[in-house]
C-alpha cells in the first residue's frame, strides 16, 4: 500500500465505496437467509459471513483507528468476524462459520449500515491520507469477497442435491436450454454458431522487462516492488482452452496416463478420484443423466456439455492445467510472461459486470461487448472468463515489504505452497483487476474459476 | 412391531399423531430458519432436516403404500430426505444435509401439512391394522427426532462462539443466574438448598428374569423377543452421579490416570484432549471465564458449575462413565439389571414435558413433580435426566426379527460397536420411554444427554 | 489367576516351561534375522520383539519380584519391551518396534537364555505359590505370542511382493501344488477327494448353564467368575463354513449388497474396498494370476482356491462372518452357546501341533488325527482351524476381578469395542486352548485366523 | 543429459564407477542386516533397498538396453526395485519396502556383484556414448542414494529408543564426549575454542547473470537450459546460522509467535507440535536428560547442545528457516542469488569425504581441511554442512527438457510443491556437488540435513 498513491479526493472515494458496498448486497438479492448459511467446502465461507467480515475489515482497520468516538456495533464482533489476522485478535476456527446462525442476517445488515454510516462520517470529517488508503484497501478487499461469495455459492448449490441455480439462464442460454431435450442436434447447432476460433499463438520477444505495479492508483503489497526480470522469447495462446478441447484430452485417457502428470498431480487424481473438472457431472437430482454424457453446473444452472463446448474450461486444478498443457505439447506461462503480454491491454473481458457469471465462448463475448461499447481488437483476450494458472509459485518480489501491523498478514503469510493465477474471471469485478494483479491458490484447488492459457 | 398390539382405534391414534406432530413444531418456535440450517457435528442433523425427514417417514412407509391415490408432495423428496434406508432408495451423504438451504423452511412446513392432511384422510378412510401399526411407528420415530432435534441444537449453539441459549433460564434458574456475579456465595447457597442426597444402593436378589417388552402397546423390534436372563444378586444406586461428584473425580486426576480407563477410553482421552464432560467450559465469548472455574452450557444458557453441582452429570462418554465407576469403586449396570429394577416403576421423571431441558437435582424434581401431580415415592428415580450407560453391548435378543423390508434397517443394522443406554433423558418425550426401551450409541459419544448410574 | 489352582509341582512346571520356551524358538527356525524385523500392520509386531517381550514378561513379573539377587539382563529392557502395562513403566509406541534393529537378534537370544537360567534357579529354590502361578501365566502368555508370531509373519510375507512361504507345502499339499499348472482338473480331483460334508446342525436344549472356567488348572482372569446364564434352545453347525461356500456368497453379490451387512460392516466394505477375505488374491508377483481366479496365501505359500475350497474360510472379519450368516439364513452363535456345546469336547483338532499351519478340510484332519492317536468321534469339530466369531461382545463376567497390580491390565482394559472369538486356530498351541477360553478382537480385524461357525 | 559432454574414456568411467560402488558398501560396513531393514518415516527407505535399487537402476536403464546378451539377475527384480518410474514398470508402494526381508542381504550383495560384472563387460566392449552417459548418470544416482542412506539411517537410529550411534565420535568429539559429565564447563571450553565467527554479509552487485550448468561434465536435466536471470543487488551471510543462534530464536518465543511464520508454517508448528529442530531432544533412553537442556542426536551419537552450539543448525524445515530469517531481520536467498555467489567457489567444505558426518563449526573445518589439502580462503563457505533452503520454488528452467523415456521421470515430475536447496551437506559426496546443483524438498521436510543461509 505504502508506495501507491491514494484516490484523489474523499468525494471520489465515497462514491466508489458506496458502489462497492451496494454491489455486495445486490449479489445477495437472489439468496435466502438459509442460502447464506451454507459452507460446503473448506475453501468456502457462508455468504452471511462475507457480509459481516467485509464490514469487520472497515471497522477494525479504519473506524476503530481513525474515527474518533467510533462506537463498535457489537462488543464481540471484533473477534467473531476476524478471518485470520493473528496480530489483531483471536478468531474462531474457519469451519465454525457455518454455525453462525446468530447473529441473524438482519443484524448483519444493520451492522453493514452502521459501518457505512460511520465511514461516511469519517470521509466527511476530512480524514488523512492513511485513512483514505485504508478505505481504498477495504473496497478492494470487499471486491475480493464479492468474487468469493459467488465462487462459494456455486459450490454450495452444487453440493445441494437439488442443484438450484443462482440465476436464471440468460436469453441466449434460455434458448439453448429450451433445446436441451433434443440433445445432439442442439449441440450441433451450437457448434456451428459458436465454433471456437482455432488456437493461435502470439509471439513475444522477451528481454529485460519491468514487472510489478507501476501506476499511481491502488495495488496490493504483493505486486511490489516493481523490478526487472529477464524473459526468453515466448508465445502465448490467444484464448483459453475450451471445454471441447479439454474433453478431447479426457477422451485420450488424460486422467489415466501418469506420464502426463506431475507426481503430486497424479497422487491428487488417484486420491480424489478426479476424472473431469469440478462441476462436470453425469448425474442430476440423484439420477444418471441420459446418455452418459457430461453436463456442467454453473451459477445459471446445469448445461449439457455440448452447449458449452466452445466456452473456456473452468474449475481445473493447476495439476490438470499442467497435464493438459503437456498433453497438448505446450506448457503454462510464467506470471511474468503473462504480465508482459497483458500489460498494455485494457482490463476488459467477461468479468462480473458483463453478467454472464460463467465463462463464455469468444464469439458470444464479441456480441456482448459490441452491445456494451467495448471493442474486440482481434487480439488476445487476456482478462476475464477464468483465472489462468501460471507456472510461477507465489513468492515475494524483490524488496517486498508487507503492510505495517496486522494488515501485513493480508498477503505475505501465504507465500508458500501456492501458484500464481492471473487475469480475473467471470465473477471478478472489472474495477478490481489489472495486469500486475497476483491471485494465488494451492495447486490442488478446483473450487475457483480457474482455467488454462497455453504457452510455448 | 409384529408382536405388538396396535392402538385401539384410529380416533385415538389420530389424536396422538396430532399431538406428536404439533409438539415437533412447538420445539422449533424459538428457532430461526438460519438456526435450523446448522449441522455442527457428524452425529447431528439440521433441525430443518428433522422436520422434513419425519414427514418423509410417514410419506414413504405409510402414505405411498396405504393411501390410494396419494400424490407425493415433491418428486425428489423420496430420496432427498431418506436418512439411511438402503432398501428404499439412494440417499445423500449425511454431511450434505447442511447444504439443504433449498427447499426453504416454508416449503418444508407445507410438506408437513401435506403429509398431515393425507394421514388424516388415511385414518378417516378406515385403514387396516398394518397401516395403523406403521402410523404408531411413525409417531415414535418422530418422538425420537424431537429428542435428537434438541440434542443437535444444543451442540449447534455450543459451537456458535456467541453461545446463544435455546430458551431463557426458568424462574428458579433465573434467580441463580442473577446471583452469578457473586460466584462462590451463590454456589454455597445452592449447595445448602439442593444438597444432593447421599448416594444409596438399592439391592436386588437376581435370579431368572424376563427381559424385553411384555405389554400390548407399541415397542421397537429390538425390544423383542421377550426372553429369560439369569441375574446374579446386584445393587443399583438410587440416583445418578452428580456434577459435583464428577468434579471430585476430575480433581483426583481422573483424566490423567490411565489405570482408571479402558484402553480404548484412554486413547480417546488423549486423542480428543478430554479433560471434562462435553459442554463444560472455562471460556465464554472467546475469553477465559473469570477464576478458572468450570461453567456448563445447556439449552438454557451457561451456568456456573456451582449452580449445577447437584444436578446429574451429563454428556459423558461410556468411557468416562466406566472410568468414573472404577474410580468410585463401583461398576456400571447391565441393561438387564437396569430393566429388572425399573420394570415396575412408572415412566416419570425429568423428561421433556417437565420443561427443564437439562438435568436437575433430585430435590428440584420433587418440587416440580409435586406441582405436577406426580409423587416421589422415596425410591430410585429410574427415568429421565440422562440416558444411563450400561455395560451391555447393543446386540440382538434371542429370536430377534427385524421388521419386514426396508423398515428392517430401522434398528437391526446398528447392532455393532455400540453400548445400550436406558432410561430416557430430560429431552425424551414422556410417552416415548419405557423400561424395556433400548437406546444405543458408540462408547465415544458425548453429544447425547448421557449420564452415570452406578451398580455393584 | 487367584481362583485357579497352581500346577502341582515346580518340577512339572519346569518341564512345561522348557517346552514352551523351546517351542517359541522352534517356530523361528525358518526365519532370518531380517524376517524377524518386519512389522507389516498395526496389529502385528516383529518376531524379534515377540522373543524379547515374552522374556520381559518373566523378568518383570516374576524374576524381579520373586528371585532375590536377580540381575536384570540390560538396564533399559524393562521399559523397552513393555507392551502396554501403564502401571509398570513407560513404553515405546507400538509402531516403533520395527525400528528395533538393535538390540540384535543375538542379544535377544542371550536375553532369553539369561531369563531361562534365572527361572530355573527360581524353580529350584522352591518358590512360593504366587511365583508358580505367575510362571504358569508367563507360559500361557508365551503361547499367545507363539500364535501371534505366526499370525504376524503370515501378514509380513503377504506384504512382501515376492510372497515367500514360511514353510514348504506338506506332502499332501506338494502333490496338489505339483498339479497347479493344470488348474481346473486338479481342482476337480481335489473336490472329489475332499468334498466337504454337508453342513449339519447339532441341536441343544438350552436352559440354565454354567459358564466360565470350572477346573483346577490355569485360566485367565477373564474366564471368571463362573456364573449361570440362561440359554434358549439353539443349534450349531457341525463344521465351519468352507472357502467354497464363501465363494458362493461372493458370487451372489455378497460384497455388493448392503442389505446383508451391519451398517458399520458396510462402511468397512466400502472404506477398505473389501471384496474377498484377507489373503485371497488374484495377483502373484505383481502380475495378475491367470484366469482371473482367486488364490489364497498361507504360511505354506500360495494355493489355487480350488485346492482349498473345502477348507474352512479364514481371515474374515466379524462383519463378513455376520453378513455370510445372514445371507445363508442363519446367525452367529453367542459365546455361551458355543461354550455350552464345546464344554465336554476334548480340546483337539487342527491346532498348532498338527503342523498344518492353515485350515484344512475335515477329511484331511481325520487322516492327520488317525496318524496322531486322536479319534474323530463323528461329531462337531469345535476346536482348531479358525477362531470362531461369536455375536457376544467382550465384556466382564459377573464378579470379574482383574489380577492385582499392573497384571490387571492383561485382559480387563480391553473390554470395549471387541467381539469374543472361541475355539483356537491352526496356529494355537494345543495345551493353550479350552472351552472357556475367550479370545477377542475388533469386529474389523482380518489378520487373525478367524472363521465362521453358524447357529440358528 | 543430452547437452552434457560425456566422460572422456571408458577407462576413467570404469574407475569412477568402481569408486562409487565401493563407497556405497563402505558406508554399510557398520550396519547389521537388521539395521538395513528399518524404514522409520515416509521419506526414508531401508538401507538394503538403497543397495538394491541403485543396482536396479544400472540394470534397467543400461544393461538391459545396451549389453547384448545380458541376463537379469532375478526375474522379479525389474519391478520389485523400481522406485517410481511409471513408464518403466509397475512398482510396489513405497511403504512396503520395510517388508522386504527377502531377498536377503546376501542376495542383494550378489545382485550388486552381478551388475558390477556386467557393467565392466559393457565398458570393456566399447559401449557407445549414450551408454557411457547413462553410466555416469547411474553413478550420480548412486551418490544421491549414498546421501539418502545416511540420512535415513540417522532417522532410523533416532527412532530406536536406544539411539545407537552410526559411528563412534571422532577424536575431537570423543574428548568432548568424555567431558560430557561436567556439562556446563565442557560447553564453556567448547565455546572458547570454537566461538562462531560473527555473521558477516558478502555483497553482490546483481545484474544479468547466467544460471544453470555451463560445464562439459555431467549435470542433471533440471540444471538446464542455461539461461539469463536478472538479479537485484543482494548480500549473503558468509556462514550458516548456528545452533546457538537458533537457540536464541527459540528462547525469544520463536515457536510461539505466529507473526514470525508463514501461514502454512504456523499450521505445521501446531499440527506437528514442533518446538525445536528435528533430532533436538530432552530425552535419552526414555528418560528426561538432566537439567532440561537440549541434546542433539547425530550419526555420531548424542551431544549436549553446548558442544554443538557453534555448529550450523540442521534438520530444520523451510518454514523454520523462513521464520528464523524473519526474526533475525533478514530473508532467505533465491536459488539464483546463491548460484551466482557460489559459481566460482571450489566445491569443497564439510562434505561426505571429510568424515565428520555432521555439521561442524567453521574453525573445526579449517583444521580438518588444513590436514586435507584444501585451502580455506577466508571467504564464504558455500558448500557442505547443510543443504541451504532457498526462497525459490522448484520449477522448470526455460527450455527445460526432461530426459527421453522413463528417465524423464527422474526430476521433472517433482516440479510442484517443493523448494530448492543448494550447496550439499556433510553427507553429500564431494564429487557430486556443484554450484548449479538443485536439490528439492517439500517445505515441511526436516529429515534432510537442511540449514539456513541468510540474505538481505
Amino acid at each position: 500500500m505504502k508506495p501507491a498513491a491514494i484516490t484523489e479526493a474523499g468525494i471520489g472515494l465515497s462514491e466508489r465505496l458506496g458502489t462497492v458496498r451496494r454491489q455486495t448486497l445486490d449479489l445477495c438479492a437472489r439468496l435466502t437467509p438459509e442460502d447464506m448459511m451454507v459452507q460446503s467446502c473448506p475453501e468456502a465461507s457462508p455468504v452471511k459471513w462475507h457480509l459481516a467480515h467485509t464490514s469487520w475489515f472497515f471497522e477494525s482497520f479504519i473506524l476503530r483507528e481513525f474515527l474518533s468516538g467510533y462506537r463498535p456495533f457489537h462488543p464481540d464482533f471484533h473477534w467473531l468476524f476476524n478471518s485470520y489476522y493473528e496480530g489483531y485478535s483471536a478468531f474462531p476456527e474457519k469451519k465454525l462459520r457455518s454455525s453462525f446462525s446468530r447473529p441473524a442476517l438482519d443484524e448483519i445488515l444493520r451492522y453493514r449500515t452502521h459501518v457505512d454510516d460511520a465511514l461516511e462520517r469519517l470521509l466527511e470529517s476530512g480524514s488523512g491520507p492513511e485513512a483514505l488508503r485504508r478505505i481504498e484497501l477495504g473496497a478492494n478487499h470487499e471486491e475480493q469477497h464479492q468474487e468469493l461469495l459467488l465462487t462459494d455459492i456455486l459450490h454450495a448449490f452444487f453440493t445441494n442435491p437439488l442443484r438450484p441455480a443462482y440465476r436464471e439462464p440468460g436469453n441466449e442460454e434460455a434458448r439453448r436450454q429450451g433445446n436441451r431435450g433434443t440433445g445432439e442436434r442442439a449441440g450441433q447447432q451450437a457448434k456451428e454458431r459458436d465454433a471456437a476460433s482455432p488456437l493461435r499463438f502470439l509471439e513475444f520477444a522477451g528481454g529485460l522487462h519491468q514487472a510489478g505495479y507501476a501506476g499511481s492508483g491502488f495495488c496490493f503489497d504483493n505486486e511490489l516492488a516493481r523490478h526487472q526480470v529477464w524473459l526468453e522469447p515466448y508465445a502465448l495462446s490467444d484464448r483459453l482452452v475450451t471445454c471441447g478441447e479439454y474433453l478431447a484430452f479426457m477422451a485420450d485417457g488424460g486422467y489415466r496416463r501418469p506420464e502426463l502428470w506431475l507426481s503430486a498431480g497424479w497422487d491428487a487424481v488417484r486420491n480424489n478420484g478426479w476424472r473431469a473438472p469440478l462441476y462436470w457431472t453425469k448425474e442430476d437430482l440423484g439420477k444418471n443423466l441420459g446418455g452418459g454424457s457430461w453436463s456442467i453446473f454453473t451459477l445459471r444452472g446445469l448445461f449439457a456439455l455440448d452447449e458449452r463446448s466452445n466456452a473456456p474450461v473452468s474449475h481445473v486444478s493447476y495439476y490438470e492445467a499442467d497435464a493438459y498443457a503437456r498433453w497438448a505439447g505446450f506448457r503454462l506461462p510464467t506470471e511474468f510472461e503473462w504480465e508482459a503480454a497483458a500489460e498494455t491491454a485494457p482490463a476488459e473481458g467477461n468479468l462480473l459486470e458483463s453478467g454472464n457469471l460463467m465463462p463464455v465462448p469468444s464469439t458470444d463475448l464479441a456480441q456482448d461487448q459490441s452491445r456494451g461499447q467495448h471493442q474486440n481488437q482481434g487480439r488476445a483476450r487476456h482478462f476475464g472468463d477464468c483465472w489462468q494458472w501460471t507456472v510461477s509459485a507465489y513468492l515475494p518480489y524483490p524488496r517486498f515489504a508487507p503492510l505495517e501491523g496486522a494488515l501485513g498478514e493480508y498477503n505475505g503469510k501465504f507465500m508458500s505452497g501456492q501458484m500464481v493465477l492471473r487475469g480475473g474471471s467471470c465473477v471478478t469485478p472489472e474495477h478490481h483487476i489489472r495486469s500486475s494483479y497476483r491471485n494465488f491458490f494451492s495447486p490442488e484447488t478446483r473450487w475457483q474459476f480457474s482455467g488454462i492459457r497455453l504457452a510455448q
